[in-house]
Order: C-alpha cells, then sequence, then structure tokens
C-alpha cells in the first residue's frame, strides 16, 4: 500500500521559509502570488497491512516522527491499495 | 486561487532524509512500512490569474524556485478555484 502524509504548519504558526520563497517570487516578477506556505510531504510503502491497520499506523508514526503535533497538522491518503 | 505543487526527488535519485525515517520508524517497531520518500509541499495563494495563467505559471515557477529539476520533479493541482 502506497500513502501520502502531508505535514504542514498549523495556520496560527508564522512560516519564514513560505515567506522567503513568497519574497523571491515577488523579486522575480510574480506578482500575483499572494501567500506561500511549506510543508513536508511523505510518500510511505507498507507491506502486509489491512487499511484499517494503516488507519491506526499513519496517525501514529505521523504524530510522534513525522510531525511535531505542537505546531504542525498532518492529512494523509492511500495513493496505491494493496 | 489555491494550488498545492508537490515537489520531490526524482525516483533516481537517492534519499538519505527518507531512509533515515524509514529507519527510525523501523526502531520504534513499525516493521510494515518498507520505504519512505520525503519531499516538499507548496500551498501557494493566486490572485487575479485564470486558470490558463496559473498552468503557465505553476510549472514555471516550480522550475526556476521550488524544485532543482536536475534531481527533483513536481506535481501540482488546484486546491481551490477563483
Amino acid at each position: 500500500m502506497k500513502v501520502r502524509i502531508l505535514v504542514s504548519l498549523k495556520d496560527s504558526v508564522l512560516d519564514p521559509q513560505g515567506q522567503t520563497v513568497r519574497n523571491a517570487l515577488h523579486t522575480l516578477g510574480y506578482e500575483s502570488i499572494k501567500d506561500v506556505r511549506q510543508g513536508k510531504v511523505f510518500e510511505i510503502e507498507l507491506e502486509g497491512v489491512s487499511q484499517e491497520e494503516a488507519a491506526k499506523v499513519i496517525p501514529e508514526i505521523s504524530d510522534k516522527v513525522l510531525a511535531n503535533p505542537i505546531i504542525e497538522k498532518f492529512s494523509w491518503q492511500i495513493l496505491e491499495k494493496g
């Protein structure tokens, strides 16, 4: 099973990395870009787990390893079943 | 318009960051995780651009600023229109 997990800063948390990217884009003339938020994406290959087990494991590893739950949120989706 | 851009290493490029995460997960007992690839995600707010203009601007800024086309690939999707 292939799973994609998106980890991004909570909306209430400042994102200096994203702001730097936005400023760089403005300098290059892309004035239409009003806001940039940067996060992480993990694509994970799981073997021998059911969808129910994945639904337990993914939030667990996201909270423990992939994201910092104090300042980050995560979402996930299954890309390939089986 | 809100757009999400995913930037990840090309399949042929080693991902030591992802491997470190996988090893950490194995150490914690998550043996079902066979592979981890880590990438970046950008959520971008565009103003005053049509969908056609976005389809021109997004690949442009991805190639110039967000990704390194030598070793990275990108994909994008519109999250919110208008």
